[in-house]
């Protein structure tokens, strides 16, 4: 019981020192519909909690406020009405001193309950909590980002993550033909998405060890590769088209020079960081001009072991389709992963905004390919 | 000199006054594209004084920060680069905090200035500056209410303005048929679309002396009013029927019986209070139901010493258009008003949100058909 | 009743001849929501007549084709279902062959009808038919241009209607303050909204006798008027900022020079011809730029027996509103006029594409500030 | 070379008894943005095989009119400028007769062209002109009762296609685990997106030999299959919300029994026919209802030979994407295939209105989740 314990209270803990920058001001906006506002992630994630863990199985357990299942409810259906996404940025209370409030009253309660010998069925959902919690604080990576970088003054989130420079030379790995075995198979927790060990066929192919640098891709924008449309697909044609795209999200031209917005500040450029903030489209589109492609999931998964990978996702050319023997759990907890099991795209990998211990190398991560606020990376194969 | 100070630093304290039950979540929110964040319209009514007083008339100041101009800038074209509107609710930098410091920064220069002799044409600016934040006072009120008015939790606004019952009994006061004076003639200050007087001829008509209530509107919801398409403008009725509108802003059907929120929070409908939040369509329907009509303008200036007026800004038949002698300020100022003239309709009167010595029987206050936040009401003529 | 029989025939057939050199297939389509195909035309004033005269006053009358009420009825509410205005381009059946088949059967019985001693009110309300179908027939050429006109091979209409040189010196009217007298007051045909003769009082003004040039506008727009704000409404800021409008409807510049489509063909702007397919935007930005404003519809309508009209609508400065003493007809015909009143605004005058006799010094055109493809000209006041 | 002229003729010919039916206005409509106008599929097929092969392979060739190119290009990036997709239908010129004189014009050079013993490449890409005009002829069947399914007269097209009953009993075949050769590997035509046979790994798996019937989707949708959410991907239940879909394309519920459009009239849905017109969606969601999945385009190629396929394409739980030797054609036959492998799904199997020979056990038809037009119909695996 300890390990779970201190793996709730340190996950738990580890939000606040996200936060601990933080103005008042920036936990409540909502800039655009993808992006949820800090204070929303704080809630969201207590509720988990509060509805999964409390309600279902302390018996003593009284809901700390009744309105707060309706405002902090994500997409769980089944767990009544909920706030329709885009309204998340509206809400000005409670205010971010009583979600703080909230967020103790249900670790204070959790604390007794998992001094009380909880069940098997409930260290389980509580593992799965923990999951959810670590999940939403890579969101929030995500949405801070977006929200400092879309406003005019460019805030920073000090002593924030930052990319590191590729160092290694680029190689490609070879992967022999043959049957290969795909998905989680060992002692610790994964999602339901990566469970069903099972066989999978691949052909010979080459895997870059290597993530794509700024400096690379430059030089595809450089030659023209946001106008050619040789490069695209039909749709992503489309989309850059009618969001006059020609760079990754947070660039901008400055005297002739590419700058960016980070975490840490506005600045040119560094040519020797894995290109991030890039969508699937873009991913393959700089692919198809390096007259490679992108490797599959499975393709990944079998050469993990010799990748150099955690600092960013990977776009990979899969689709996110269920393993041959998915099953959704049964209730609002089954909505976790297969209802969104179609136009979406698996990355594999992790990136520096993933919590420790999060990701795997069976993890599946996944978004639309017109996403860009994420850590993207490229990663060639052929 | 001792007045405009005075008035000066009235109207600057005032803003204070409506916002000390705020939050600092409340202050920063955008939820709608009309709607603009208590935070922004600080900040706006100070850049004003900043931009066209100090910066133009006081030779030692010194601006607080250069970004200001940009971001708290609202309509002035030729003022600069302005953030686009909608995007208001996306800065959560300034902070709340910092904004209250740019107030007393300009308002301590503006003393020095107040007492340094300006000239009559910077004591013009200023009066204008003082106009202008009490128009942006009157805006709080509505953004506020919509603010709160859309949140699940129905917040309040302690000690709030509140709507009295109209007591005395319904009479039509007829004003004869002939030549009358329009406009602003007297030594106060009035915005310029109301300078320029000039004639107007009237036939003979009828206006009521009371606003329409709350029970009266309900006579109209219940008699089918909402469904009825010849009671409606064809626009007006594309409109209700686009945005589902069956009852005026923030009234919702509780077990049969209608409620509104009010910024002294959620509550049955009072039936002798006057009907607001009502679009310029549902006012107009409202009297083609009643066989009436509403009045122009010029009918209300004309009877207005015979009106009780003054809780709620009257829709009148009369499109927002200039006066006859009409002509624009040059530059950023000149801005104000004539630039809105065209498919916007004119109010009459004032309201409970009005500043106090703010309206006059010749103000002109506008808004397009299709707005309701607005403290709205109905006078019927004949 | 020879007279009116006459009136009936010659602009039933007049319409036939508008369309003699259509192809089949230009009958059916609608590129544009404010947009009707011909045949929509064709069928929807055939239908006027059947629904508001045989069905009504003719006991013998065998509907057409019960569908077709439902078909072509334009917007008349109390007159049952109709097909939703975008939809009408969708109708590839009924053909046009039968439209005309429904066309010659009405003929044919309102001949009968015409000949059998109809009652007063029966012969009113043909008159009305009969100017409703000029107003159609003027609406054909504002939509076959835009339909041709938005064709990559700018197909013509042939031995079409074209505009004259304004071969006249260009002079300013002087009108004398005072009271005038508005509206119809003469025996002949009028609608409704033109009804109700009273007075107005207007103030001293000076008007051009003359219509704008294409050589004056494009003066406008070299000297930067599309890219000035201080020239423009905000609203219209807005729409020609969103829309990339920088010349009139159908203008294209080729190697530097303005060209235009006009129904005889496409071809360089000609310098003497008055401007037109300008919103009402466009033709208040022009007259700021000149320093003048456009007159009001009362002005106009005062000064009209100084004026050269007839070649295009004028916009003027009025919002379309109505007369002291208007009132609508009962029932469907009530909804001709009065429904419109609000956020359109009037133009006088008349143009090219009128039919004979249908215009008059009084008479009201209106259209939203951002409709182009009417036959619209701009005239100077000060 | 017989062969292959008599195949081309035959399709020709095909699509003009495709037509015989339709008049002119029906040629040129395009009701929403995913249908495009008989008439355009008639020029387009033709501009094929102008532009691919007389304009490329027949010296003496004169192109019938240049502005065709333009006109009737579909997605060929590489071949210059397009009319936008949306604007099809606006074009009533050409008129049909001048469409049917450029299929003659290009028939009877081809014809020439044919009996010139033409080059390998050459017939290759009249082989693949005959395929492409196949697909459009299917296309066409989609698109017109599209056309007339949304008119209020519901035309019917005379003699036309209709659906058999399923009258052989529901049994599911049970597949072996093993590695399954995938792909086109025999010496007929294929498209490029079959081509590269590969191995694949399949897991044991049961599918059912026959499609799902109209009886039994009934009682999904009696069963309030369409109001609960945990049977559907979220973008999916957001599908059906947002545009109100409670049951397939083209049904309507008339006095409590369900009808539906058939090309061949409006009836009674017929209760042992496939039930068509479904979504992704829809199709996910029936089998979830079902406690069943949908076969991947693996699964079902494997098991062709056993399932009773033909009447309706199959929607799969597959992804478009490529197979592992993918590669794109160089220039514009290079867009064919590979440009949409994103966001589309595979559809398997063939339907009534696919051409004789067109299909086999290794097409992948595909189309986007949303898609609902097509002839898509549900085979349950598990």
């Amino acid at each position: 019981m300890i390990n779970i314990k201190s793996a709730y209270l340190n996950t738990r803990n580890q939000f606040l020192t996200l936060c601990s920058n933080l103005e008042t001001e920036d936990y409540s906006v909502q800039p655009t519909e993808f992006v949820s506002p800090p204070k929303w992630h704080l809630a969201h994630t207590t509720w988990f909690f509060e509805q999964f863990v409390l309600k279902e199985f302390s018996s003593e357990y009284t809901v700390y406020n009744d309105d707060f299942a309706y405002l902090f409810n994500s997409y769980y259906n089944n767990a009544g009405e909920r706030v329709l996404r885009p309204n998340r940025g509206l809400m000005t209370r409670p205010t971010v001193k009583e979600v703080y409030a909230y967020r103790n009253y249900v670790d204070s309660k959790m604390v007794v309950f998992l001094d009380s010998n909880p069940s098997k069925k409930a260290l389980e959902i509580i593992e799965l909590g923990i999951n959810h919690e670590q999940q939403h604080q890579e969101l929030f990576y995500y949405d801070i980002k977006y929200i400092f970088g879309n406003q005019p003054t460019f805030p920073t989130l000090k002593n924030s993550i930052a990319l590191n420079d590729i160092t290694q030379k680029q190689e490609f790995i070879t992967i022999k033909e043959g049957v290969y075995q795909i998905g989680h198979n060992t002692a610790g927790f994964s999602f339901d998405n990566e469970l069903g060990v099972h066989k999978t066929y691949l052909h010979q192919f080459k895997i870059s060890n290597n993530l794509t640098t700024n400096a690379e891709y430059i030089a595809f924008i450089e030659a023209g590769g946001y106008s050619n449309f040789n490069l695209w697909h039909a749709e992503g044609w489309d989309f850059i088209t009618k969001n006059n795209i020609t760079a990754p999200l947070y660039w901008h031209k400055v005297k002739d020079t590419w700058h960016y917005y980070t975490l840490n500040g506005f600045k040119p450029v560094e040519p020797n960081k894995p290109v991030t903030h890039i969508s699937m489209y873009e991913a393959y589109a700089y692919a198809e001009w390096k007259q490679m492609r992108l490797p599959t999931e499975f393709e990944w998964e079998v050469a993990s072991e010799y990748l150099n990978y955690g600092q960013l996702w990977e776009w990979t050319n899969s689709a996110y389709l269920p393993y041959p023997s998915f099953s959704k759990a049964p209730g609002a907890l089954g909505e976790y992963n297969g209802k969104f099991m179609i136009n979406q795209h698996v990355l594999r990998g992790a990136s520096i905004a993933t919590p420790e211990n999060h990701s795997r190398k069976t993890y599946r991560n996944f978004f639309q390919a017109d996403m860009r606020w994420l850590f993207s990376g490229i990663r060639l194969a052929q």
